[in-house]
């Protein structure tokens, strides 16, 4: 196994950079659950453009969500991601950035919806799965490898997934054709020691077999950051970040501190912080992203944050209190 | 030296807690610095009973300034922290916590304006002081700890001491009176590697001693609480936090985040989080403090947030892409 950066002498470590290291922004994907993936063309090409200025590596669009579950009607394109719609933003995308799509085990009509990679844009299928539905999504990876993709399982709530069931699972999707294993702390709920020993388990089980390892925090704790840094350090090289940290509940970790944090002089600051404030921050008022206490209170208690959003879509928001006890009330 | 929770089980770390971590709510005394200290006593007193309802174990109330220096008619009350003002919040402080104020090296005349123990509710002196200011805070110290009070050296600007003079000033503190030396990320400029660098660095020259080491984050870069449970692994003992991260430009570590953390059952999260909605929160809309991206930008050139604060406080606040351009060309 490599040496990890963390055997390294530590002012080394932040003054030089990792050149494996790759940056996938999530903005549109992830922001998309705020707004169920309706956005304005604009804003997708403004996200794009910026990601291509920026030296980011990858983009991630939205889902391949299935037209059977999800109606058009109450979910905007992003949610699905066709091909003719994605190439009206991004054209012959005549650039160095890779194109990526989220398809959630369970919800995804595979394989009729992946096209052959010839016949599309894409480059990346990042398969997002529970543990229980791992079987679904090993099948998911192998219809998108077969058709010519690089792949991913992002294993989603991994802070409430027993470490017997993780090791299982890790033997499955090292086996797998998968590219890239994410870490998903889809509650927000990880402090960097367990960060530190998800990753160097996961990098145990996937570097020998020549797969990449990622990391994908949310705020909750205001630790997506921080949980990134911990990540890089014990191998992590596929990162994700959104802009102005756009994201479900507390949101993502944010775009203009991992790229302030990398040394790559490929990855531009000045870009990120454009589409910042003429594109992303606008939308705040109205979709309410972010860390804010309610999320704070479910990261704690390592829940999907779904109570919070509801709550910060009532009335009541603001009445932190209110929300606490309701939340004690239940457990 | 004792063995360090860094040594200890990864598990145990955050299932148990470590009795001898105490917390410093700074909430009035550097949100002291968004208002030129001028709060009203309600504010003042709703802080006071959340610290003593919520087994917080000191509070700081503000600066013993000169009034030589700061005028009584520009700054409010608590930059210069009377006792009889003090009283007229605690009363005689019928409860566990602590009382503290903070005194700059050269902006306090301690010799007249703090008085000997006996007559004061307070319990702590923190000495705040640059690298330059380290003889004239050891006599303060002196003077602090002859009269009767716990004593503390608040070391600003650590992030940009060379590691000789740091070293030099180590040995000085060590040799003082002082009872607890401060990790002082002035400029939230700090990442965890440097943390642990520093703090380990103060351990070994304090610990000895037997002197306590603390930390007081600024959250610049999102790393307040990061770096201070960082410091909770590698020794500190003495932790500030402040409601709603109450601070300068991007204010502290949030005691709700820091609370929500340790593991002692002494405190309480209700009463904070009770302060946060009807006391501290409401204030944001005219002082502003808070992660915002201005004061990433100073954050990561490791340069005081001056710049940030007043560009946040002019017709620009939001353009970010014209502070970064101004900060550009003045480097």
């Amino acid at each position: 196994m490599k040496k990890t950066q963390n055997e390294e002498n530590d002012v080394t470590r932040w003054l030089t950079y990792r050149p494996e290291i790759k940056v996938l922004d999530c903005t549109i994907r992830d922001g998309g659950l705020m707004n169920s993936h309706n956005f304005d063309d604009d804003i997708v090409s403004a996200v794009y453009n910026t990601c291509v200025a920026a030296g980011v590596d990858y983009m991630e669009l939205g889902y391949k969500g299935s037209k059977g579950i999800f109606s058009p009607d109450e979910y905007g394109k992003w949610k699905f991601c066709s091909e003719d719609d994605i190439k009206k933003i991004v054209g012959d995308n005549d650039s160095d950035l890779k194109l990526s799509v989220m398809a959630d085990a369970e919800r995804t009509d595979y394989h009729t919806d992946i096209l052959p990679k010839e016949q599309s844009p894409l480059h990346l299928i990042r398969v997002a799965c529970y543990i229980h539905q791992i079987s679904t999504a090993l099948d998911m990876v192998k219809d998108a490898h077969d058709k010519g993709y690089e792949t991913a399982v992002n294993l989603m709530a991994v802070s409430i997934i027993p470490d017997r069931e993780l090791d299982k699972a890790m033997e499955l999707i090292a086996e797998s054709d998968a590219d890239i294993m994410y870490l998903v702390d889809s509650f927000g709920a990880l402090y960097s020691e367990q960060v530190k020993h998800i990753i160097s388990k996961y990098i145990s089980y996937m570097e020998p077999r020549g797969k990449r390892v990622g990391m994908h925090a949310h705020n909750n704790l205001q630790l997506a950051f921080s949980n990134t840094i911990e990540a890089i350090v014990n191998g992590a090289n596929m990162l994700d970040a959104s802009i102005a940290g756009f994201g479900r509940g507390a949101g993502n970790c944010q775009m203009e501190l991992l790229t302030g944090f990398l040394h790559n002089p490929k990855y531009k600051s000045r870009p990120i912080y454009e589409c910042f404030q003429k594109s992303i921050e606008p939308m705040r008022k109205d979709l309410l992203w972010g860390f804010d206490l309610p999320y704070m209170i479910t990261g704690f208690l390592n829940q999907h944050p779904r109570d919070a959003i509801k709550f910060n879509a009532s009335e009541h928001r603001g009445n932190i209190v209110k929300f606490y006890d309701m939340l004690m009330e239940k457990e």
